[in-house]
Parts: C-alpha cells; sequence; structure tokens
C-alpha cells in the first residue's frame, strides 16, 4: 500500500511543472517594450541559445562516451542495466532544467527593464516570477524524473526497494555530470566576459558599465544567463535530486527494506512545492528602493514557506513512520533551520550593512593589496559559523534519529536533515534565478537609453539579487555538504551490497583512508586552480578581442559605428566549452582511479577529505567574492572617496579577483564534492573487486 | 644495555652545540667593517633584543599560567608530576633556541656585508657559518633535552619505557607553544614592517629599499631576525623534537615496551648530527654571482650529508633492530627522499627559472587582478605534488614496516620516515637560516652606502636565500604533516593508556569523528584569517607612523635630518606582540574545548582534519607567497617592462598579498597542526574521563 504513496510525488512534480508553466504565461504576456528593448533582448537571446547549443553538443559527446562505457560495464556484470540509462536520463533532465531557466530569463529581461518603467513592484513581480518559472521546473522536473522512475522499477520491473534505491542513485551521476559541465562552462564564460568588459571597457577606454559601445557588452549579459541561471539551474536540480535519492536509499537501508522510509523524503519534497508555491503569493513590495524592504518582501515568501513546510511535516512525519520515529521531524527540522542559519551569516559576512564587509571597504584606503589580504581573510574567517552550524545539525539529526543504537537510522536523519534544508527550493531557487534577469534588465535599461529612474528600479533589484545569490549560495553549500555526507554513506552501503564480507570500518588511522583523506582534501585545490586559470585564459582573449575592437572600427567610440558583438560572444563560447572539459573529467577520472589504487577504503577517505575542503572552499570563496562585489559597490556609494577614487579602484582589482572565486570556482565545487561520491558509487563493483590494496 | 646506546644521543648533542660554538667563535673573528656599518648593526641588535625581551616576558605570562594549570591538574590526578616540568623545559629550550640563533645573526649580518666587500665566497661562508650555527644549535638543544630528560626519567626515576615516552611528549607541548608565539609574533613583526616600509618608502616616497631615510627601514630589518631566524628557530625546534619523541613513543608501542625502538630515532638523529656537520664543509664557491652555481655550493653540502645518513643508518637500523626489521630502514629512507623531492616541487613551483613563475609574471600585464588570480592558482595548484609525495611515503613506509601485519610498526615507520625526513636539519637549517642574514647584509651596504658590486654580492646571497627559504619551508611542511600524523597515533596510544577499555575505532562515519573532521578542517583557515588580519591592523599602524615622520621631520626626505627609527621598532614590538595571543590561545583552547564537547573520537577527527587542511594551506601560501616574490624580481630583473613600469606596479601587489602569506600564516600553520596533537594529549586524560560525549 505505501508505495503507492510515492506517486503522491508524482503529484507534486506535475503541480510544479503546471505552476510553472502557467507563471511562464503570465510573464510572457508583458511587453518587451520598445523596437531597441526587443532588439537587444534578441541579440542576447540569441548569444545565449548559441552557447547552450554548443554546449550541448559538446557535453553529449561525453555523455555518449559514458554511455558506452556504462553499457561495456554493465555487459561485464559490473553494473546493472537500468545504470547507463538512468545516467543519461540524468543528465537531460538536468540540462533540461537548465535550458528552460535561460529560455524564460532570456525572454524576461527586456520585459522586467519595460515593467520598471512603470512602478518598482511591477518589475519585481516580472523579474520574481521568471526566476520561479525557473525554480519550479527544478524541482518539478527533479520530482517528475525521480517519480517515474520509481514507477518503472518498481511496476514494471517489480524490483525490490534497496534495488530501486540503488538504480535510482545512479541517474544522479547523469545530473552532476550535467551540472558540473553548466557550472563550470557557463562560469567561465560569464566571468570572462564581465572580466573583459570591465577591464577594457570600464577601466581602459572609461565608459560606463553595460554602455552598448562596448563589444563584450552583450556576452556579459549572455554570460549572466547561461552562467548565473542555465549553470545554477543544471546545479540545484542536481542538489534537489540528489537529496532526496540517497535519503531514500538510507531511508531504505535503515528501515530494512520498508518502502515507508523511501517514500519521507519524496512526500517531504512534494509538501515543499506546495507551500514554496504558496509561498511566492506575497512576494510583493511597495514603490521604496530601499534595500531593507525589498529583502523584507522576498524574506516573507521563502519564511512563509518554511514555516509551512515545519507544520505539514509533523503529521506526515507522525502518519507515514508512526510516533517512535518522531525524532527524524526534528532531524527535518534541524536541517530546514540550518539553512536558514547559514543564509543569514553569508548575508551577516557579505552585506555592506554589517561590519565586515564595511571594514573590508576601509581597508582599500592602503591599496589594492591590503583589500585583497583583508578580504582572503573575511572570507577564510567565515568558514568557522557554517561549520559549527552543519555540525551542530548533523549531532542534532543523528541523535534524534536514533543514531545512537542504530547508526543507519542515525545516517538517514542527516540524509532527511538536507532534504528539508532543500525542501524549500522552489521559492529559494526562485528569489535566487530574479537576479540575473534583474541584472540583464538594467542592461537592457541602460543600452536602450531608457529614463534614469529604470535604471535605479532595476539597480535595486539587482542590488537585492546579490543579497539573495550570496544566500543563495550559502544555502547551496550547505545542502551539498549534508548530501555528500548522505552519498559517503550510502556509499558504504553499496560497497556492502557489492561484497557482503567487505571490511566496513573506515578508520581514520588507517593509512589507505587516511591517504585517500588527503588526496581528496587536494582535490578542491586543484579544481578551484583549474577554474580559475581557465578564467584567466578566457578573459586575456576577450581582452585582446575588445582592444582590437576599439582600435580597428572606426567611429566606435563616438557611437557612429556598432561593435561586433557576437565575435565576442562566440569567443566566450569557445574558450568556455574548451576549458570546461579538464575540470570535469578530472572529476570523474579520480575517484575511479584513487577507487582502483587505494581500494574502497580510501575511497571513503577521498570523499571525507574532499566534502570537508571542499564545504570550506566553497563558503570562503563565495564569501571573499561577495564581500569584495559589496564593499566596491558601498565605495560606489559614496564612501571612502566613492566611484573613480584611488579607493575605488582598489576595490575593483577586489571585485575582480572575487568574480570567479563566486562565480566560477566556488559555486562548481558544491557539484563536484558530489559527483565524486556518485561517480565512487557507480563504479564501486569494479572498485571493490579489482583494486590493487 | 640497549638503554645506554640512547645515551649516543647526548653525544650528538654535545658535538652539535660544541661545532656551533666553535663556528660562532670562528664568526666573530670577522670585522664588522666601518664605523657606520657597525652602527647599523647594533641598532638592529638592539631593536632585536628588545623585541625578544618583550616577547619572552609576554610568553613567561603565559608560560606560568599554564605551569599552574598543569600543576592543579596533576594534582586532580588528570597528569603525571613530570607534565608541568617538561612543559616549561620545552619551552625553554625552543625560545634559546630562537634566541641564540636570532644573537648569532645579528652579530654576523654587518661581518657579511663586510665580508662581501673581500669576495662573494667570503660572504658567503660568513653568512652561511652563522646559519650554520643557528642549524646546529637547535638540533643540538633538541637532543640535549631528549637526553637528559631521558636520562632523568630512566635512571633517576627508574620509569618504564612507555611512562618515559609520555612523559617526553609533553615537552613537545612547551616547545609546540613556545614556537607558535614565536611564528607568529616575528612573522606579524616582520611582515608589518616590511610592508609599512614598501608601501610609503617605495611606493609613496619613491625612495629606494633599504633607504636610510626610511623610518622603518631598521625595523624591517629587525624583522628579518625575530621573525625568519628566532621564529624559524623555536619552529624546527618543536618539529625536530616532536618528530624524535612521537616516533619513539610509538616504537615503544609497536615493540611491546622494547627500548630499542625507543632508541633508533634517537639514534637516527645524532647520526644526522655529525653528517650535517661534515655536509658543512663541502658548502664553498666562486666569484661567479650567477644563482645555479651558487645553489650547487648549498646543494653539495646538503645532498652529501643525505647521502651519509642513508649509509650510515642501515648497519644502524640491522644492528639495533635486527635483519628482521630491515624495512623500517625503508621507511627512514623513503622520508628523506620525500624531504629532498617536496624541496624541488617547491623550487619548481617559485623559482623563476622554470615556467610557472614565469608565466605568473606575464600575467601582470593584464594588471594587479590578474597577477593576484593566477598566483593563487599557482599555489592552489601546487599542492597536488607534496600531497602525492607525502601520500605515496607514507603508504611505502607503512607497507614496508610490517603495517599490513601490525598496524603500530606501520605507524612507527611512518614516524621513523618523519626522522628520516629531518634528519639533515641541522645543515638544511643553515642554508634556511642564511638566508635572512644575506638580507640584513644587503641592508646594510646599502645604508652604509657600500660600492655597487658589494650590493650586487649581498643581492645574489639574499636571491638564493629565497630558494633555500622555500626549499626549507616545504620541507618543514612535509615534516610536519609525518609528525603530525605520528602525533594522532601517539594520542590514540595515550587514550588507551587512560582507558584501557576505549572504543579505539575512528570510523570516520561516526558522527564525532565527522564533526570533528570540519571542525579541524576549518581551523587552518580560521588561524589563516586571523594572522593575516594581524599584519593588516600591525602594517596600517607602521604606515601612519612612517607617513607621519616623512611630514613631520623636517630635512629627512634631504637626508639632513635622522629619523626615528626605534619609534618604528617599538610599534611594531607593541603590535605584533598583542597581536599573536589571541591565535595562540585559539590553538589552545579549540582542542581542549572539542574534546570535552566531541569526547576523544571527535578530537581524533579534528586532529586528522586540520593536518589536512593545515597542510594544503600551508603548501597553498607557502608557493604563491613565494612565487609572487620571484615573478616580481623576474620583472625587476628587466623583463615585462622592467622596475617602475605597471606591470612591476602589479607584480608589487603580487608580493604583498604573498608576504604575510608565506612569512607568517603559512609556516605559522606547520605549528598549529603540531600543537593542536600535542594539547590533545595533554589533556587527554580529562577528556576521556569527563567529555560530553
Amino acid at each position: 500500500m505505501e508505495r503507492y504513496l510515492i506517486l503522491f510525488t508524482f503529484l507534486g512534480s506535475v503541480i510544479a511543472l503546471l505552476f510553472a508553466a502557467l507563471t511562464a504565461k503570465k510573464v510572457l504576456k508583458f511587453s518587451e517594450g520598445n523596437e531597441k528593448m526587443q532588439k537587444i533582448s534578441q541579440s542576447i537571446r540569441k548569444g545565449a541559445n548559441a552557447y547552450l547549443k554548443r554546449q550541448y553538443s559538446v557535453v553529449s559527446v561525453f555523455f555518449a562516451g559514458m554511455f558506452v562505457i556504462l553499457l561495456v560495464m554493465a555487459a561485464f556484470g559490473l553494473l546493472t542495466w537500468f545504470v547507463p540509462f538512468a545516467f543519461i536520463t540524468g543528465g537531460l533532465f538536468s540540462g533540461l532544467s537548465g535550458f528552460i531557466g535561460m529560455k524564460i530569463a532570456t525572454l524576461s529581461n527586456a520585459r522586467t527593464a519595460n515593467a520598471c518603467q512603470q512602478g518598482l513592484n511591477r518589475g519585481l513581480r516580472v523579474a520574481f516570477s521568471a526566476g520561479s518559472v525557473m525554480g519550479f521546473t527544478v524541482v518539478g522536473l527533479g520530482l517528475f524524473d525521480i517519480s517515474v522512475w520509481f514507477f518503472l522499477l518498481n511496476f514494471v520491473f517489480k524490483l525490490s526497494p534497496s534495488e530501486i534505491t540503488g538504480a535510482m542513485l545512479t541517474f544522479g551521476m547523469g545530473a552532476s555530470s550535467m551540472a558540473l559541465f553548466a557550472r563550470v562552462g557557463g562560469g567561465i564564460f560569464t566571468k570572462a566576459a564581465d572580466v573583459g568588459a570591465d577591464l577594457v571597457g570600464k577601466v581602459e577606454a572609461g565608459i560606463p558599465e553595460d554602455d552598448p559601445r562596448n563589444p563584450a557588452v552583450i556576452a556579459d549579459n549572455v554570460g549572466d544567463n547561461v552562467g548565473d541561471v542555465a549553470g545554477m539551474g543544471a546545479d540545484l536540480y542536481e542538489s534537489y535530486v540528489g537529496s532526496v535519492i540517497s535519503a531514500s536509499a538510507l531511508g531504505v537501508s535503515a528501515f530494512q527494506g520498508e518502502i515507508k522510509a523511501m517514500a519521507v523524503p519524496m512526500i517531504l519534497a512534494a509538501i515543499g512545492i506546495v507551500m514554496s508555491i504558496l509561498g511566492t503569493f506575497f512576494v510583493r513590495t511597495g514603490e521604496n528602493i530601499e534595500q531593507k524592504l525589498l529583502l523584507r518582501a522576498l524574506r516573507r515568501g521563502t519564511n512563509l514557506s518554511a514555516v509551512g513546510i515545519a507544520v505539514v511535516s509533523l503529521p506526515v512525519v507522525l502518519l507515514v513512520l508512526g510516533k517512535e520515529n518522531l525524532g527524524l521531524y526534528f532531524a527535518i527540522l534541524s536541517g530546514l533551520i540550518a539553512g536558514v542559519l547559514i543564509g543569514l551569516s553569508t548575508e551577516y559576512f557579505t552585506s555592506d550593512t554589517y561590519k565586515p564587509t564595511k571594514r573590508l571597504a576601509a581597508t582599500s584606503e592602503t591599496g589594492s593589496a591590503t583589500i585583497i589580504i583583508s578580504g582572503l581573510g573575511l572570507g577564510m574567517k567565515s568558514t568557522a559559523v557554517p561549520i559549527v552550524i552543519v555540525a551542530v545539525s548533523v549531532l542534532i539529526s543523528f541523535f534524534v534519529s536514533g543514531g545512537a543504537a542504530s547508526s543507519a537510522t542515525g545516517l538517514y536523519g542527516i540524509a532527511l536533515s538536507a532534504v528539508g534544508m532543500l525542501s524549500t527550493l522552489g521559492i529559494t531557487l526562485a528569489t535566487d534565478a530574479y537576479g540575473p534577469v534583474a541584472d540583464n534588465a538594467g542592461g537592457i535599461a541602460e543600452m536602450a537609453g531608457l529614463a534614469p529612474e529604470v535604471r535605479e528600479r532595476t539597480d535595486a533589484l539587482d542590488s537585492l539579487g546579490n543579497t539573495t545569490a550570496a544566500t543563495g549560495k550559502g544555502f547551496a553549500i550547505g545542502s551539498a555538504a549534508l548530501t555528500a555526507l548522505a552519498l559517503i554513506a550510502s556509499y558504504v552501503d553499496k560497497v556492502k551490497s557489492v561484497d557482503a564480507a567487505a571490511d566496513l570500518s573506515f578508520d581514520i588511522i588507517n593509512p589507505l583512508v587516511l591517504i585517500g583523506l588527503f588526496v581528496g582534501g587536494c582535490l578542491p585545490f586543484v579544481f578551484t586552480a583549474l577554474t580559475m586559470d581557465s578564467v584567466g585564459k578566457a578573459a586575456q582573449s576577450v581582452v585582446k578581442e575588445v582592444r582590437r575592437q576599439f582600435k580597428e572600427i572606426t567611429g566606435l567610440m563616438e557611437g557612429k559605428a556598432d561593435p561586433d558583438y557576437a565575435s565576442c560572444v562566440d569567443l566566450c563560447t569557445k574558450a568556455s566549452l574548451h576549458e570546461m572539459i579538464v575540470p570535469t573529467l578530472v572529476a570523474i577520472a579520480v575517484p575511479v582511479a584513487v577507487g582502483m589504487v587505494l581500494g574502497y577504503k580510501g575511497v571513503v577517505g577521498m570523499l571525507a577529505g574532499a566534502t570537508v575542503t571542499g564545504f570550506l572552499m566553497a563558503i570562503f570563496m563565495s564569501n571573499s567574492g561577495g564581500a569584495w562585489d559589496n564593499a566596491k559597490k558601498y565605495i560606489e556609494s559614496g564612501t571612502h572617496g566613492g566611484k573613480g577614487s584611488d579607493m575605488h579602484k582598489a576595490a575593483v582589482v577586489g571585485d575582480t579577483v572575487g568574480d570567479p572565486f563566486k562565480d566560477t570556482s566556488g559555486p562548481s565545487i558544491n557539484i563536484l564534492i558530489k559527483l565524486l561520491s556518485m561517480v565512487s558509487i557507480v563504479f564501486a563493483t569494479l572498485v571493490v573487486n579489482y583494486s590493487i590494496f
């Protein structure tokens, strides 16, 4: 009977997708404004489409190759036949999430700019609705994928619960691979264009941001869409799906195969969707551009959703799992609360309304070196708070779930806390994805020469987007850490299922575990270095192209001739697609290599090491980057000499260093740490049977 | 009978101290040059003395406080009565090592400058001899402390081998605490003075480095001595002693209390001393200032010592442990080789004769932001090589020592590889400590207005010092990681001795271990942030003081009036002593707090986490810092626009960011990771009996 419960998940996914479709229809009813605005928006759309098209064609080669490898492994009995297909669907849906998000974002930018002509609240509603389409598409597709696979595996192929979750875990690997490509590729694109446009346009040529004479300006706007929208969509699709299926898998092993434990995370996700949809109706504001009021408008929506989930999941846990498992409810609650607290901590460290960023801005007085040193210090220091929050949340979820008696239920509790944290994803993502839409709207307002108050309104919306983006990042990192821990536990289960006699102690003093820990710890460092290098290389090629156009196109600076926008878009596309391959291959090859040499004990060490340093590096880089960005904005608002002063120049250096930190390397690490686990799970049979140690 | 073997250690220590004394006498025979040189050297000496005097008085308050706490704990039966006294002697000798090194360094700087007037080889010999005094004082005092305690505990108090090593481990905590104070305090002093002198003198006032008109110039030279000499001396004293006693302790538990296993690391250290002394006689060069030739001169000495140790320790292992334990010899060998390889890797990533630093210099073409991004990337990427070297060395030492059959002997093997790596410390430290002497000599040559070729020679010696300093740092980090691992094993032994029934599995999936791992991983980040902040704050106060003097002292810029050097020295002293307290207290309080909350399982997780991220952060920061420094020098040599160009300015920003990286935060982390273990060991009884979990 209980297995029919899970079909509620299907219902949840349909509701989410319907809501997304209706919202999209509503957004598209708004006008795109005058011809000029339409033309600009079209250019951005064209560039983003061209990028995604080429990205997908590159990625499909990878997926085809992996598909063949997985098929061969299945033929040798190292995998079940479901794995290659699950892998493909995971990748497909993850890519689709990003694609739909990007489509609606590029269709809404001009509409947001136009709506801002009529008022701030109208602008907010359009941008936020576009974000909602993205948010609910991600959660809808995620649950759709999960429930369809469940239906097939359970009712058609009639597998046992543990076989079902085993097979389902593997489409996580597809989703993670796609997400990593999207995040890394999009992240390189957006930062290369941004840095290139700023360095030559703002600094060398002295023209304002988003000036239509800047050849990289369209590429910059395209970048917001392919990086911050499509990349983020694929990323959070992967987090969402990963947390739900790893919790289900751990539920099955904690409750000896009882399907009800598998149902809880899925139903929880469905509840989250409904509550998030309700939350979106509370997002509205007046005409005051003050950040506090705007932030309150968005917060109202997310907070109400969170409260709703907290209330409704209590009877669900009691009904499905019985009151003897009430503790698991508190695990869910601890995840929900931890998510909110991490968001607040991120805000404290990166918003210029608090001391840390104000102090950072003050260090610009002694030059760029001191602002860099202090910014790095700020990010490093800021890791302590989320670490403690996650630690406490892990401890609570483990012990309230009865981990002291059975570590399996304790681990299930940890996984449920991740699901709890991510259950508000629909609306959190909406507030997050709305940022790039507002950013684009600002660009269009500038390029189309709209009235100053329009730009003022889009700027207010954009600034708010920076804060929600930072909060969203903290949230993504926190859930990634919890999910990664759950995936490590799933890996151990997997090893047990491959070899019932395997020694499942992973003593930290065992040299294989220890070395795995070192190697895993090193991965986020190397990965960060690779992605930062890529941004550097790609940005340098953009710098050269922009300089070339300024020099060779006569009449460009006077506004008499148009720059060649397409060549910059093309350059960013090529560079980012080229550069995204190595980091992703590293993320897939290393866990297999480590497994083959050090065995499954080394793999567990590696996953733990990567999770710890990955979590630290991701927070460090997101917060340093966010703080530099806002310190610059704070100075631009007129403190420490204001725009154009030496202090401002120092702050621009900080912001430029922070760009790849917060938008390329940092967010990619979240995906990295989960992909490592997914790959390890898929290759577990190979490793357990054929490793050297 | 075998316990008399250990007294060879005493002989080794006496030889080392005698050699240091004789070398010191030889150095002091050289002339300090003309009156001006003597006067400058005297000012530096005075400043360094004043700093150390005040540092020791601050530190002694801490030691007195800790002594009382330990006494109280001993009264409650939580410690043996030896611990408080052992703690004090460790601190005393560590401080003494730094003090003597600093004394001789400040007495040799003018002598080196004067010797350079007569020729390059003569200059090298004086500077290197000064370094040797430091190197052999450190190893001599280290072994002296060890052998005297052994004598007392064994022959006077007649303790059992495991009681002996247990008590001896605790003076490691004293040494580590002192070392951390010295490194952090000295590191803040030297970089605050350096940054302050450069920012105002070089950049704002446009006067050359080491110009006598710069009020911070004496403070800068004092800083080289209190940071790079006294700090490093205390630091490596602690590494050396830590590795020997942790290996002895693990030997006792691996060989069921047989004293011969305890003897091996000590005898190995004594062999290292003799071979290092022989090596010093091979350090001489011609009159060619080419770096390669100079480097070869120093390398000849260290390499011959290493070969000597490799040859002589074979029969020693065979004689003492028997040929059934031949595997342990290979563990020692793997450590020796790993040390050399880490040094080479550091050189590759930081020397401008190789691609990475050359490429880094090229990124200055697009400004300071890109050189910062690339430098951070370089450092992060460079972590991979030492990680693999250490991983392979750990694997080899564990398995050749028979770790597969008994993990205790395997851990002993790992500890022995650390001793093997550090056995060449006498001469490695000599090549390392010679750098600041040469640096000071250059400053004196400039201030005293000596002939240009003298400055050329001191510059050549100083440049070489940068390379050897980088190698030395790689070496210090590698040995710190291995020693930290050995100390974790010692901690586990300690827990066992406190509670024989303790559950000694430290499964990485246990939530207490896991959370410990997260908290421990976070510590190096927080610690780095604290120390970098401190440098920033102290530097800003120096900047203000230098600006004030330039403004208020009339005739200063024209050379008609003397600046007030003493006020800058005083400022740096106050600031650094004030700032060194919090980071050190964090390092001592956190392991106790973690232990009281999470119990000994959490402590083991914390130690492993801190070792992994500490190792990564230390390498990352040392190599980024070294590469920025050398990229700047490479540009100054005439590439990418040369001195004064925009590219040079960008490189100066990189170098300034790198300063606290490589000379304050990075090297302090080595000490941090060992101090955490030491503190945990000393407080183990308290934690095991009274923790919450």
